[in-house]
Parts: structure tokens; sequence; C-alpha cells
């Protein structure tokens, strides 16, 4: 890509991030919200089934999209975002990556998700909420980076009512959040016709409580959790552990051998 | 105590232990339902805070409500126990330790406690329900053993609405159960007016997954989880970890100096 390209698509601020699978290419605003770990974890989480059409719920500037596109064969990945200079950069990179016939992005609240795109028709839906509270009085000198990290338009219980329109029977919803949220998440999602099927603890080393957990449920699923072994992040000499490095790691060889 | 006092107390196959808290001795019959270390965990959980009243949903032979007799100040612990055997047990352990005046033991279903103590008097409820669900035709040699591990008479929601009931606003109810129940919990204590607050996964090592939670819930209490570090039973080296030995020798250092 050349400098003239690289500015054609670019606006003010903007840098072109390579997401180290596949070659990806995002656009991000350094100051404004920049995607963390809890992405990519969740983007390897919901991965490992088959489905043809994925929905992200909240997707900002669209690297959960961008890292499924990469780890899987699904046909259709739809990406809802409420703020409008987030959704421009995930529309952007779609097309910068060549992916306008897999990848979507739709510009409107979470709530009207399901009148957006079509209830009952997706395979997985994934999301990865803002996980602190709304508090009222709440300031922010960044607007952008305060919608995505706090709940001010949408509330944990329009994430997985959302979620729970947009699926099909059977259908996974795959989320990411904090361990203080478990009984909010049990109790909405099964209020939605969903059931928590599988929870996963993630901490940054063996040393520390957990700070996120990923949950799946499932649409119209029977009451029994698979309780997983924790994921660490860090090992005691501060490294990656293998499981972390297999994430990334893993598309790196597939990149050598495709 | 004489072997004659001994034989006395004792029916026919039981046996008197030293549960190691304060020289307490308990009745249990080997080859019925012995406790394990669950127990003196989740007293161990549910002595932190001040409590006058305490209720013991489930109580078998007695083990918790004398745990708690020696790590509390309570003045009332009452224990309820379906199984006439069990609950003759307990009772007599009461009178054998001397502890009639501060602990009671009801015989009866867990779906009576409501109608057999006293409504809404409760600071605290702890149980140890069985945690295993009943399945149709299942059969045991037994039947002690089975409903102390199944549940054959009552089900996890029962013992939820029976703490619920029993407790006073603000009163706190201890539960240990298995991680794959934690969405039935969450969503029967928020069903029943009590909200989880404590979470705290339990494992037998480092190397495995939790096989057990312990969890406090507090009727009335606002929906704001607090999710604690693991707790840990052996070292690598297959010892007890400092805190099994703290929850057990904390006990014999108040007897050494008390």
């Amino acid at each position: 890509m050349t400098e003239q390209e690289r500015q054609a698509v670019l606006e003010e601020g903007e840098r072109l991030d390579d997401i180290g699978f596949g070659g990806l290419r995002l656009i991000q605003k350094p100051g404004e919200f920049c995607y963390g770990i809890d992405a990519v974890l969740l983007a390897d989480f919901a991965s490992a089934g088959k489905a043809g059409k994925i929905a992200d719920l909240g997707t900002g500037t669209g690297i959960i999209p961008l890292i499924l596109s990469h780890k899987t064969e699904a046909e259709e990945i739809w990406g809802i975002e409420i703020q409008k200079d987030s959704w421009s950069r995930a529309v952007r990179a779609a097309k910068l990556n060549q992916l306008e016939d897999r990848l979507h992005f739709v510009c409107c609240d979470v709530k009207e998700a399901a009148e957006q795109l079509t209830a009952g028709s997706f395979d997985v839906v994934v999301s990865n909420p803002p996980y602190t509270r709304a508090v009222c009085g709440m300031q922010s000198e960044n607007r952008a980076k305060m919608i995505a990290r706090h709940e001010t338009t949408a509330g944990l219980e329009d994430f997985i009512l959302a979620a729970s329109r947009l699926l099909r029977k059977g259908g996974s919803f795959f989320l990411i959040h904090r361990p203080e949220r478990i009984p909010d998440i049990c109790w909405h999602c099964r209020n939605c016709g969903m059931e928590t099927k599988e929870m996963r603890l993630v901490s940054t080393n063996r040393d520390v409580k957990p700070s996120m957990v990923l949950v799946r449920c499932v649409k119209g699923g029977g009451n029994e959790l698979r309780f997983r072994n924790p994921l660490y992040i860090y090992r005691q000499n501060g490294s990656y552990t293998s499981e972390i490095q297999r994430i990334y790691e893993r598309n790196r060889e597939k990149n050598q051998s495709g």
C-alpha cells in the first residue's frame, strides 16, 4: 500500500494497525477507544463451532468481525455499532481488506438490532459490551471512549435481549464481561430464553483473582452449565502462557501453511 | 467418657467422632453419609459475620451447627433434617456436647422449614444441599446416602426458597454447591428476593478446574457480586494449603489460648 492509498482511506488522526491475523488491518484513532486482549479472547472462544451467519453487537471499529473472518468460514458477519465514527472505520476496514462480501456493518443502537437485521436468522452472536455501569452525572472528556466503556446508551440486558432475538433456536451467544456480572448474565439470559452453558474465567496470572469471564449461552438450551478450567494470560516470568500464544500463533501457522 | 456412657448414647453401627473443633463430638454411621470438607469450608465461610440466630437446611447429623457453635457466638442454631436417623444423631450429639441450650434440631422437609421455625427471624441460613440432580428410575441400596447426595426429596430451588423465607431482611444465605449450578443459584435466589453478593470457587489444587463454589446471598441486597480469589485445598506436594490449615488450626489456637 502506497502512502497515497493510505491517506485516501484514513481520516484525520486515524492509524492503520496490522492485527496479526492473516495480515488484516484495522483503522483506529489513538486516544479514542482501542481494542484490547478481551476482543481477541472472545473471537477465539466464539470461533470454535461452525457458523454461517454471525453478528457482533457493539463492534466498535470491527476488530471481532475481522478476526472471525480469518478464524471461521462464516459467509456473513454483521457488526452493529452506535457510534458513527467507529462504524465508519469498520466499513472502510472491510473495504480495505477486500472483505465487503462477508463483512457488513450497520450504524444503530443495539436495541434496534433485531429490526435492522433479520431476527432468528443467526447461528452465532458475539459481544464485548461496555463493562462499567453508567453512573448518574458521569462525565468524560472523551465521549467516544465513554460510550465504548460504560453502559450509557445500552445496558447488559439490552445486549442479551438483542442476542436472543437475533439467534436461531440452538444458536450460541458468546460474551465476555466482568465476573461481577455473572448473576446478571445468568438472570437476563434465562429471562430471554437462553441458558448459560459454558463459563470460563480469565485471570491475568495464577496469583490474582479473575478479571474477566467468557460465557456461552444457547437459545433454548437445557440448564446444565459446563464450568471450564481458568484461562491465564501471563506466566510468572511475565511472558504469555502457552494458551495465549496458541490463540495468536495458531493463525501464524495457518498463514505459513496456507 | 466411659465405655458404658458411650454405649448409652450410641445405637447399633454408630461411631463417635472428634470433629477437631473444641473437642466437640459427632455421631455418624459409617457406610451411610459421612460429612466431608465441604461442610467444614461452608461453616468457616458462614462464620465471618455476627449472627444471633442461624439455621442449617439439610443438616444431616449436625456437623455444621456443631462447628458454628464453636466458631460463632450465635445464641440459637437450628438444624432441619428430613431423615429421622440422621436427625436423631444430631439431637443426641447436641446433648452429648452439652449444647442443648444453643442447638435445636427439627425433623422435617426443607419445604416446611418456614412453618416449623419462625419465618423472617434468622440472621444467617446455611446449606450444604445434595449436589446431584435426581434421575428418574434412580435406585440405590443405601437410601440414607442417596437422599443426602441427590435431589430426591427437595431440589435446589426448595432450599433457596426456604432460606429466603427464614431470613430477616439483610440476612445472609451461605451455600456450597457445584459450579455447574451457578446459573440456577443466581436465578432462583433473585426470584426469591435474594441477591448473589459473594462467590468463591474451590479447587482441589491449582492444576484442576473448580469442583465447588461457596456463595453468599443477601435478602434484599443490591445486585453487585464480589468475586473472590479461588480457594485451593492441596498444594502440589499433596499437603493442605496454608488457608485450609488456617481453617482447621485457627480453632486449635483458640482452644490453646482459651
